[in-house]
């Protein structure tokens, strides 16, 4: 084990805010040091109120979160914030955003805010934010925001796994965004309609209770039962109107978890840590010096059609078993 | 192997539609089906020109596909469209515009157009995508364009894994939409601004040319070379103006292939075809009847934080190993 990663993950538990960045690196970069880290972690984590914020871009998530914080802050409570970057698929980077709101809060230590970027690994968002998320339960913040945009599938999954799930919609958005809008409300616990100054914020609140009321009973992928439909709340994030009533939603929602919503949506965060682990270590091993010439060739191969992909799957869980025995 | 497959395979072949269809559904839901047909058709697929088409929502690219169709079209090519389905990560499910779009193309067999979504896999949406682009590529059609919303990490691979990307942008798009641009030009192949009739769309072009040439000689995540710096072209969607320039380019660019950057592009989508097949095949083996308790229990010990990833990663690996013996 890594005496770097047992270092850092006592400091992030005595609230050294520097380990507790280094440690986040680590965990994104799913470097060895993370894993003595988490290992450590991991049990003294599940305390935290997880809560996923996702919505459409221009529905205000980034100053909704904001005011959440604030808002956190002034009931004595303490907050973490994942912002799943959209800004950058391949380098990652935070969002000006992020550091300007990240200025208000600055030496509070009750408050840590980090981007993340998921980096081209197979189910590599909801591992990473899952494994980020142990960690900054475990330094003991009550609640953790997981920010994400809320229109691709592995970003709708990640604020999905939350134990709470909030969507935001904007009054008069585009055609393609309702479209979207229509797939995100599946996945909501709690509907929010921000930017509720606006005209017509009142009136999509009340079609928004219409379509959820119209709706049949919902099961979700993961079978996680969702036994009432989702409350819809008005924001205005900007004044922080409606953020009270909003904390207090959330909550009811947790409160309410005792009828199983939580124990499912926690199964659903560990099977995709534990499932990326068990990837990234298979692949380790068929990338070792004496085997990857190996997986190369029949890789190789499928690429250039000169084999079906099944073929080369039994192939390399063939070399797998092989190195078993 | 299944009888069915070999049937579906046969008819696709033929130009059989609805075996096509029934086909894609069995690609969708990872069936056995899906693969004896895939085993059959995957060595006689290679031949396509893999478009992916991406861009923020509102930049147009369903009204772009549409006349890119007519316009492949009219050239007297075939062309297959892959949209991937941002209005529900859950029940899936087509979106409207695709019924429209379809029917203005009813009856010609060389148009086929499909919504696909992903379900809840790891690594899913790359896998089926590439799947389902190997059989209307093995079909015949001579291009697919693989239509996915910009904004989702897992959207932008799956474009991104396509011969040529194209990269849509708007005129005067909102903020939070700019933070995405960024991230989406660096995996542009072609930048298009579209609704080029509106104010501001060729200012709009012009800054983007300016980013682009101002931005360092670019390497993606998987080491695929980008020679030159991406064409930005102005469309009009709606008119169907700067359509046969942009499938003039899209030509260009795939002539330039020769170059390097074809093979390695296939490459990444051999590479999540196969390893999404591995995965499969490891969890069915830890889901066979007599072992599934012993995953449930260690999946449900790291939920319950009493037990950490990594070891239930490692007790799943033994059990693995355990198996092959």
């Amino acid at each position: 084990m890594s005496a770097r990663g047992t270092e850092l993950a006592s400091g992030a538990l005595d609230g050294d805010r520097l380990a507790l960045a280094r440690l986040l690196t680590a965990v994104e970069n799913r470097t060895p040091v993370a894993e003595a880290a988490l290992r450590e972690l991991y049990p003294k984590a599940g305390r935290a109120h997880l809560v996923g914020i996702t919505g459409p871009p221009g529905s205000g998530k980034s100053t909704l979160v904001a005011a959440l914080i604030a808002a956190i802050r002034e009931a004595g409570r303490s907050v973490a914030v994942i912002a799943v970057d959209p800004s950058s698929p391949i380098t990652g980077g935070a969002l000006l955003g992020d550091r300007v709101r990240m200025q208000a809060h600055a030496g509070d230590p009750d408050v840590f805010i980090r981007s993340m970027a998921a980096r081209g690994h197979a189910g590599g968002l909801a591992s990473t934010t899952g494994a980020a998320a142990a960690v900054l339960d475990a330094a003991g913040f009550d609640l953790i925001l997981l920010e994400t945009v809320g229109t691709g599938q592995s970003e709708v999954e990640v604020a999905a796994a939350a134990d709470t799930t909030v969507v935001l919609e904007a009054p008069e958005m585009g055609d393609e965004v309702q479209a979207i809008k229509a797939g995100l409300l599946e996945v909501a616990d709690l509907v929010v309609v921000n930017k509720g100054d606006r005209p017509g914020a009142l009136r999509t609140a009340g079609q928004l209770r219409a379509m959820l009321s119209a709706a049949a009973p919902r099961t979700t992928s993961d079978d996680r039962p969702r036994p009432k439909r989702p409350e819809v709340l008005v924001t205005t994030a900007t004044t922080g109107e409606g953020v009270p009533a909003l904390i207090a939603a959330l909550e009811r929602h947790r409160a309410s978890g005792a009828s199983g919503a939580t124990p499912a949506a926690r199964l659903a965060r560990a099977q995709a840590l534990v499932w990326a682990i068990v990837g990234d270590r298979l692949r380790e091993r068929l990338h070792d010096t004496r085997r990857r010439a190996g997986t190369d060739a029949a890789l190789r191969e499928v690429a250039e059609h000169r084999l079906d992909p099944y073929a080369a799957a039994d192939r390399l869980i063939a070399e797998l078993d092989r190195q078993a025995q």
